[in-house]
């Protein structure tokens, strides 16, 4: 078996006006789907974050890939990475393109890897009749627990091709829409989302208002969800870490984590003594090459990993034995999706013992779909894990189409939250530290 | 697919009478040969040092692996390690049982999950008509590297039951009958095993001389086979911390590596920043547990594997990941075994990318075979990858049971070099630090 054909199509799906402290969410997050087949017609698919460069990069490899052997990742992911640092365990997630100042990471070669081990998987699964999970070490839980990702955000649904404000929209579809500023706007999101997905665990995105307000709108999630449903909050690194003592301080005993309160491992460190709050990160320990300095400086509890950060689903599940030898424990990171992802996320998170916490997921802000059947439905707010041979999805070829037309007419070739934010804020900047 | 029937066959091996820190082999190594029968008749096989108390253990998990799917690795691991601890990626391998003063492993269930991991994945390489090594991340390399495993030995090649001196051996067989005590006689058995083997890295097993003697041999042998050969010497940790420096001193620029000259992180640590030599180790750094300890006081530099000692062979693949990000080599450790580990170890050691070490193997000093085809063969010193589906090798059923027969003939039910060595030196006894 080998791999015969390499297909890359970038799409764009439509996105609310979420505010985080880099900016806004543009009216369209990119995604770009790859699809590989065999010679003997087995499609693998995949999906990570839409950027030019990522697609470039994608078609520069491509000879690289054609004619090998689906089941050879760690030669695959070499080739890939053939001229640059192969001392990673062959996966070169941990190059050396590190992570940017912004929250969202630009390493471009690591989800190049991600895309192509996530597609052979798929690839894998098919051919012997398993699903991707099996290839992981098999299932631990047969249902993976996601969490409520609340944002705050402006009024809108995002897109622009007739997607934006419903007026007859109802339940979630409705709230999905609302402007979400204070505390009380904060927790009317929660519920509609919670009653629509049944999570059990809320995660809010912060960084966008000053401290006060956002540690206001936790406490007031606690008193309308009760000390059963855990909550966690992610400033995306922007305070100061005296900021993070004192609202550490105001949370203790609410928070389930506190996700990247301050920028970097010495300040997550020092923070870490200081409060009585398991940390998380996706920002400070963002790959192998982090993790020997993480251990040095116990700069986290919990690692968020996100297997299109990590360099696909092997890589991921390595790192979940690295957690559990050196104290760390998991729970897997986000970015705007569709349905690939939410199913290799849904295998992955299957596989890993210790990845105990509810998962993230933006896709209750995500409308659209690229796989036969339409949008994934969750029960109590988690997934079950598919038996279908690979992933379980198959690519909805019209909507595919549909979307990579959505991707042309956008004009949008990368993320740029900063600009969103600009042109209702004329004049903003992104700080790194900003309160 | 279901594990239906699983078999446990203790068998005894011929081995000769080698020399070590603990004592000498007796003319019986012991391995357990254990087969997985799945309800559609693909049989999976594995071995381990055999021990009568790893055999009762084998017996009592009999109901917690039949009725499984062999694919769902970690939870049948965890269903193994019930009741045990589970923190450890779920598959015991860092359990409270740990590792005794003499130089082999005693800790029993880490043996029994290995025996489990390797047997399913057999089953699911002939399952899925694919090698073992393509369920472990694909081949990065299509040739293992073996070393040649010298031993300090006395006269005789094992076994009593009409296998021990043959007169009219030549090469090799003779070679492996003769006494070695002597830096020349070590250099005879060098190249007696390298003109057989074709191996192009030596070890040498030290800790029975004294000090200087191995060291002279080690010099010998460097004079010998001239620098283009890597040599590593290993005197399981019975030497004072003084001792290996002043060795070390001498050996600097010689040694390849230097395996565990002195006992316990502590002291390895304060070796490793007294002399110019990588330290590896099969003793201070042996489960997943002693990792955090092993990373902070930098106490090797390169970590021995072993499928049997770390739980199989999934976990072996996460260990190697795990010397990559904190900056260990890997090598591998070896106990007299036959061609089921040899199969195993080579799928593996041509699955992990940092393996990059000639792998030690015994296999040179036993004679017999329960393989259908019988003594695998080396070429150059190295085994191809088998590409046939599972581990590439057959149970020749005869030959199971005519060792199985000797099994129960030796009256040997575990090891115990040191008496052995009281039958030829009387009074003598283990001496955890001896130079």
């Amino acid at each position: 078996m080998r791999i015969h054909q390499m297909h890359v199509t970038p799409i764009a799906i439509s996105d609310p006006p979420l505010l985080n402290a880099a900016g806004l969410h543009a009216p369209y997050a990119l995604r770009t789907v790859m699809e590989l087949v065999t010679d003997d017609g087995i499609s693998g698919v995949s999906e990570i974050p839409g950027n030019v460069k990522t697609n470039e990069a994608l078609e520069s490899i491509r000879d690289r890939v054609i004619g090998r052997d689906p089941f050879q990742l760690r030669s695959i992911s070499a080739a890939i990475a053939e001229g640059g640092d192969r001392t990673d365990g062959g996966t070169a997630a941990g190059g050396p393109d590190s992570r940017g100042a912004s929250p969202w990471d630009r390493r471009t070669m690591v989800h190049v890897q991600s895309a192509i081990d996530v597609a052979c998987h798929d690839i894998m699964g098919k051919a012997i009749g398993r699903p991707v999970v099996d290839l992981l070490g098999g299932a631990v839980r047969d249902r993976v627990p996601f969490a409520a990702y609340l944002f705050y955000k402006e009024e809108g649904a995002g897109g622009t091709f007739g997607l934006d404000i419903d007026p007859a929209a109802e339940g979630w579809a409705a709230a999905r829409q609302r402007r979400a500023h204070t505390p009380d706007e904060i927790v009317e999101q929660a519920r509609a989302m919670c009653l629509e997905f049944g999570f059990k665990s809320i995660k809010l995105k912060g960084g966008a208002f000053p401290p006060d307000q956002e540690a206001n709108a936790i406490l007031a999630l606690r008193k309308a969800f009760g000390p059963d449903v855990p909550l966690r909050l992610d400033p995306n690194a922007i305070w100061e870490l005296d900021t993070a003592v004192r609202i550490g301080l105001r949370l203790q005993g609410v928070l389930e984590y506190f996700e990247d309160p301050v920028r970097g491992q010495e300040a997550m460190a020092a923070l870490r003594r200081k409060i009585d709050i398991p940390l998380a990160t996706n920002m400070c320990t963002t790959s192998f090459a982090d993790l020997p300095s993480a251990v040095a400086l116990g700069s986290e509890d919990i690692i968020l990993s996100d297997h299109h950060f990590w360099g696909g689903l092997l890589p991921s599940v390595e790192l979940g034995r690295i957690c559990t030898t050196f104290g760390r424990g998991l729970s897997m990171h986000s970015n705007s999706h569709v349905g690939i992802s939410l199913a290799a996320m849904t295998h992955l998170a299957a596989a890993v013992p210790s990845l105990s916490y509810a998962v993230d997921t933006h896709y209750p802000w995500q409308s659209e779909e690229i796989v036969v059947g339409g949008r994934m439905q969750f029960e109590d707010g988690s997934l079950a894990v598919s038996r279908e041979p690979g992933l379980g999805v198959e690519l909805d070829r019209d909507a595919l189409e549909r979307l990579h037309r959505n991707y042309l007419a956008c004009g949008l070739t990368e993320r740029n939250d900063e600009v969103e934010l600009q042109k209702i804020r004329p004049g903003w900047g992104f700080e790194p530290t900003r309160w």
